[in-house]
């Protein structure tokens, strides 16, 4: 088959794990006989540097039309007072894609669970995903000002915002272990109650799948007191950027994880969690993994590539396993050194 | 001196835990000679049960009249469906009595660190307060409302509602270490940005408090990666709401945190963060130090009777490190008998 990819190095350490990336997409192209025709488009603070924008309309126009996004990482002190910075490029690409949720895989390999802040036993075999709501909510909702003696922030969905969320949770649950915690605070917000009759109503179609309701505030105990006992999380908008940060730092490896946005049709964008990390940039000491993993979710979640997506999952685990780490990891293994092992392997 | 104290014992292991706090409480009486007038009034499910009201209003003049008042825990299956629930009389106290603050230290003992979730060395020493904003805010901010097909919430604050609680953080911060950890969303929340101007405006009045200011969502990574490096920190309703439980559980001691509420003027209300624990109740196994400590709080904050508190914390704290614990902290030591331990401690 032929994939056509966007693909946004970006700013800082985003250019070095973009080339990871590529160089094992294209590795996985030639094992398993697929075309990925990739274009790389300037984007962030180098969209500025290049262009004047951040996003660029030959940018927009090239990952409005591909049939998935790739992005690495922006931002970093240049840009920070640019009169459009890279992350009002970030948002603008959002919006006009209409990527209305953003998925969150939360995993702590055995090889990895030492390095959690958790206490390993704790940790060991989390696995969770959290699925946030990412265009609606208290961030966007209107009236929204302030003068300098009051203030105002309005939290607002529409029920059709809400169900839209709600069932791809649903949906990926059922990809896993059937179980889905939809986080909220229904006993205060107004919000909250709508957002758990909506999930309670979907629940009657998804009859395999066990939910339950936990308060935001909870949840963000839970998650360090039994993080093992999560599989998804579905949740709106501020709540899922709280909780997917801190399940984010539980896994004690944050240049590991990946997360990919959706539409309701056209592509997605799949992206590492962190930044652009300027103060390490141009070493070659980056963990390319976040952007690996984010590729095989490209390929899993955009292609239904799946035994490509675990090839290139298995590879990397077997070169981390072998003790070939970055130095984020407490290891010596470059950026380039940890993607010619995972080529390597994924060549043998 | 004489001091009038309201007693709320409430629900579930309540009334155990309020014992214990009233006879450390009458034992400091002694040793320091002063009059503590402790009336004990009907509140939560037992103000229910007694008067059809959790919060009948001889408690509400109780209270109101009071020098300072201790709640032990409310609430409970038994109320659940009440037409007014014991949480109802909670918010009702805290609205008649304008607490609009709501304090809780989050500290790491060493003789528990290894309770804790997270991993020994990065816990230990931590000692940290949350000073949270309790009466505005998105809990509370017209209009809130939701039909069928949308829901709304407001996240309303006025200047002076940001005002009296970060100078209240500030006056914290100058008996500490001197430092102030000020939490908003001020990159996406116009309340955060008048939260923040507000914030470096009173700063001024402060100049020997270092403040620095931190995104929800990265403090709630924070909280688990460098609990050690907080000090004070503010913030608004929700957003303490959730990191407040989340950084009690860091404790891996929910049975030993107080909490301390205020308004402008008149009594303050001190208690446990945890609930009544109705599983345990009458089993003489709650651990009696949330309200120890929350007596000690109260003694400090409403009669600044420092040398008592310190002389009860003290004794506690001796009971502890001899390996008394109760059964939450892997002890068998009862509820009664730690207590004793403590009086014999204070009466010697
Ligand atoms: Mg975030
Ligand atoms: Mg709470």
């Amino acid at each position: 088959m032929n994939y056509t990819i966007a693909a946004l190095p970006g700013d800082g350490i985003g250019p070095e794990i973009m080339e990871s990336g590529l160089t094992l997409l294209e590795t996985i192209g030639k094992k398993f006989q697929h075309e990925f025709n990739v274009t790389v488009y300037p984007f962030g603070g180098a969209g500025i540097d290049e262009t004047g924008d951040p996003i660029p309309p030959q940018t927009i126009k090239g990952c409005s039309e591909a049939d998935a996004i790739l992005l690495a990482a922006i931002g970093g002190p240049k840009w920070e007072n640019a009169e459009k910075t890279p992350e009002d490029g970030l948002l603008q690409l959002r919006k006009t894609l209409g990527l209305f949720s953003n998925i969150r895989p939360i995993a702590v390999s055995d090889s990895i669970a030492h390095l959690s802040p958790l206490k390993t036993e704790r940790v060991k075999g989390t696995d969770f995903i959290v699925v946030r709501e990412l265009t609606g909510g208290l961030y966007f909702g209107q009236p929204k000002h302030w003068n300098d003696e009051e203030a105002t922030d309005t939290l607002f969905y529409k029920k059709s915002e809400i169900d839209r969320i709600v069932r791809q949770a649903f949906d990926i649950a059922m990809t896993r272990s059937k179980k889905l915690t939809s986080v909220d605070k229904a006993n205060v917000l107004a919000s909250s109650k709508l957002w758990r009759k909506t999930v309670n109503e979907i629940a009657t179609e998804y009859p395999e799948v066990t939910v339950d309701h936990l308060y935001v505030d909870a949840a963000s105990m839970k998650i360090i007191q039994n993080p093992t006992a999560f599989d998804v999380i579905v949740t709106e908008n501020m709540f899922g950027d709280i909780l997917s940060d801190e399940a984010s730092v539980i896994t004690g490896s944050l240049g590991m994880l990946p997360s990919g946005s959706h539409a309701v049709s056209g592509p997605s964008l799949y992206e590492p969690i962190h930044g652009s990390a300027p103060d390490i940039a141009g070493k070659n000491i980056a963990n390319p993994m976040s952007m690996i993993l984010s590729v095989a979710m490209m390929l899993r979640q955009s292609f239904q590539l799946h035994e490509e997506a675990d090839a290139l999952e298995k590879a990397a685990a077997e070169v981390m396993d072998a003790g070939f780490l970055t130095a984020d990891l407490g290891g010596t293994t470059t950026t380039t050194a940890f993607t010619e092992q995972v080529k390597a392997i994924l060549e043998k």
